[in-house]
């Protein structure tokens, strides 16, 4: 475990908030300590800091409750979709109150002649999309994981699908959140499009819960596409993919996925989903479009590839070779950990313009193998995003040091090229430095605004922002 | 002429920030009435309220050594691009200084394979696409004027194409800007996505000058696409045809522009353009994409357009065709006010959920018949955005009353359906009263955010909030 920063805790406070809203919530707040070490959970390698209770409330009334009992008392708030997050979102390094929205979980509203939907934040993005199927609706957003609407609002989540339909700063049309003096506002009204005003919908979004409480949230959906088609292409090298995906960007074929493996986790997909793929690197496609359209994509990107090297290109449109091959894809966080099992998983997350993007993967694949690290990639190479995990023994520390000098070489590097140290995964506890690094004064300026509207800090505390 | 509220000037601080600018600038600082007044100017009904002084700059560090001297000595700074804006964003209440970017027009980089470009604030979009061209790229954000790229991001444009490529808020990727202290700052890498830290960039966007002078603006491209076609399609109402634009948008068909012209603008085209189109209600589409792609779109939608009793239906790729349909949509403007030679246009702006666009504009429609007055009505309907343009007699008290009633009446419809009283135009001096009904309490955090960043309130004041 990497040891994260310790905040003053407000003792007095604490305990008597704890107090009243034990008063108020009965077993809808929790205290022992399995469920308040289970909400600090970090899935990283951030050491664990337990919130001192947990609430679940089921309105935005009761949301807003809270927050007023902990701002009076200047207690820290820590919003709780899922507990998904990589970057130590739901650690409560002053202690403080955990909000797990779990059960507001209602889909309130599906307007399908808008395409839109109006959810809570404990909805999850797999349960609306269940939700939405019979109506011929989707909602494209796909981090991987189970993750919570919520939460993938406030950390800017996007995935696999963005390269075509964006991220949730494209997705989120307005919120209703509880500001950190309990009050609750509406960011926008249900318009596709506003020029009224501050955007205090995109404030919100990718803000990590220290602004405010998302308690209800407005999604752009879309139709259920006529027809889907997959394809697959090995590559002799990282960089040939990558040119490869920059002439499909550039090209304007509006694949909804475009997915890099490098040749380690191709070999690891192969081991824990019994495929064949040739060890090199690889990119998967997905086509959303009309029967004559998936198959024109399909047709177009394979003379692209084949012009970069591309070999072994197939592609499909039948649901069951597709799902297979996906599915290998979201199970490479397992499949990776196979390749040295006992491990512990560390996903980077940088994203850089995409021109940089060959040099970037292949200084990181090399910098790695300086380091003897294992470390497998994955990318969604359509934005310049990619993920390189880090395998390594906790125990050891030797190499937790040389883990530590990977992630910060790595995230300068990207800085360096006009990118970012996070893509998708948000600043949260670790990469704070990063941001500073990243945005210079601009930080100054966020500081300002988290400030303004939470003078006392109670709003997810040491997270985003330097302390 | 409708009267704009006034705001206590600080004759002190002007005269010296004058002075002190006039040393510094020399001939790049102009104090005449006219080139005042032209920088006041406001497109619209509300009074010309100009600048004491309006000055050159051309770089971002006199655009900061400009923002520091007013800092210093308390007096306002009004951004000014092309001044084609429709709200009074160029007025000057308190007086102050207009800083004029015309001569900060230089495209700085165009990153072809990153499908992005670095732009000064003062490049105009059709500078923009003239440059572009050669390289196959577009810009894709047509608000009808030429307008300065620094003005669209100010008042988050966005017009025909927005249904297909978003508004500036989705196609600004990072901005410098100089801030209220004067302060220079980036606010984003170049990266395609990001999840670091407060989306200062879409803060930005939309803020009207208010919390800051953008110097440099990171916009997305598009590729030029293979084929473009264009179609119409008469309908017997504005339902039968904001019908069909429903189902369109429902299908997915992922169309670039659909734009709606009632019958009284249908005249006014066949007038001013010399066309001979029916003159009912018409759709006006634009398909990109390829060759076989475009053919596919537009079958589609004249299959739709049937099934809700659509006429005359024509579509081409021939570009000759296509720019003379298109011209006449763009002279809409022109032609509407042939419609009463002598009136002036006051343009409306409202947004609303498209399931709601129908019953938006046929009410609009009859509350202007009931109030005797002549206004065509044209939309962005993939949007939900329409413009009624209220054709008045200025000199006519009694007109002039009832387009305000209408104003108002028709912004307050339009929060009442869940949309906006700006789709596109800003909220600039006169619809402040209608941003706090549409979006209430979150108006008080956009203040809060104002007071931090700008606590003397010099950064384009009596703009968006209430004073």
């Amino acid at each position: 475990m990497v040891q994260a920063t310790t905040l003053p805790r407000n003792e007095t406070g604490i305990e008597t908030v704890v107090g009243i809203l034990k008063q108020q919530f009965g077993d809808r707040l929790q205290t022992g300590a399995s469920v308040r070490e289970q909400h600090g959970h970090t899935t990283t390698w951030i050491e664990n800091q337990s919130p001192d209770a947990v609430v679940f409330p089921q309105t935005a009334e009761e949301v807003a409750q809270i927050v007023k009992t902990c701002a009076l008392h200047k207690v820290p708030v820590i919003p709780f979709g899922t507990g998904t997050s990589l970057e130590g979102h739901v650690n409560a390094p002053a202690g403080g109150i955990s909000v797990d929205v779990s059960q507001m979980n209602k889909i309130l509203a599906v307007n399908a002649g808008d395409l839109d939907c109006v959810v809570q934040p404990g909805v999850t993005r797999e349960d609306l999309n269940t939700h939405l199927r019979d109506q011929g609706l989707f909602f494209p957003i796909d981090p991987g994981a189970n993750a919570s609407l919520g939460g993938m609002a406030s950390t800017r989540a996007s995935g696999t699908n963005a390269v075509r339909y964006g991220t949730m700063k494209d997705n989120v049309m307005a919120l209703e959140a509880v500001m950190p003096d309990g009050q609750v506002i509406r960011t926008a009204q249900r318009a596709k499009k506003s020029s009224a005003g501050y955007d205090l919908t995109r404030l919100l979004v990718g803000s990590e819960g220290t602004l405010g409480l998302i308690t209800e949230i407005t999604l752009r959906l879309q139709g259920i596409p006529e027809a889907i088609s997959s394809a697959r292409c090995s590559f002799p090298s990282v960089d040939a993919a990558c040119q490869a995906v920059m002439m499909t960007i550039q090209y304007g074929i509006p694949v909804a996925r475009i997915e890099l493996l490098d040749a380690l986790s191709v070999k690891a997909a192969n081991d824990y989903s019994k495929l064949t793929l040739p060890e090199t690197p690889l990119l998967l496609l997905e086509f959303h479009g009309s029967d004559a359209g998936v198959v024109e994509q399909a047709e177009t990107f394979g003379q692209i590839a084949e012009e970069f090297g591309g070999s072994d290109f197939a592609s499909t449109t039948s649901t069951e070779e597709r799902s297979k091959l996906w599915q290998a894809r979201h199970d490479m966080y397992w499949a990776s950990l196979q390749l040295r099992p006992g491990a512990s998983g560390i996903s980077t997350d940088v994203c850089v313009p995409i021109s940089r993007l060959a040099e970037c993967v292949t200084a990181a694949q090399d910098k790695a193998a300086d380091l003897g690290l294992v470390a497998p990639t994955v990318g969604h190479v359509g934005d310049g995003n990619f993920h390189t995990l880090l395998l390594i023994d906790m125990e050891n520390e030797g190499e937790v040091v040389k883990a530590e000098e990977f992630v910060s070489w790595l995230n300068d590097m990207a800085i360096s090229m006009d990118g970012t140290c996070t893509g998708e995964h948000g600043i949260g506890q670790g990469k704070r430095p990063y941001l500073v690094k990243e945005l210079g004064a601009a930080t100054t300026y966020m500081a300002a605004i988290k400030r303004a509207l939470d003078p006392d800090n109670i709003m997810n505390p040491g997270k985003i922002l330097p302390d």
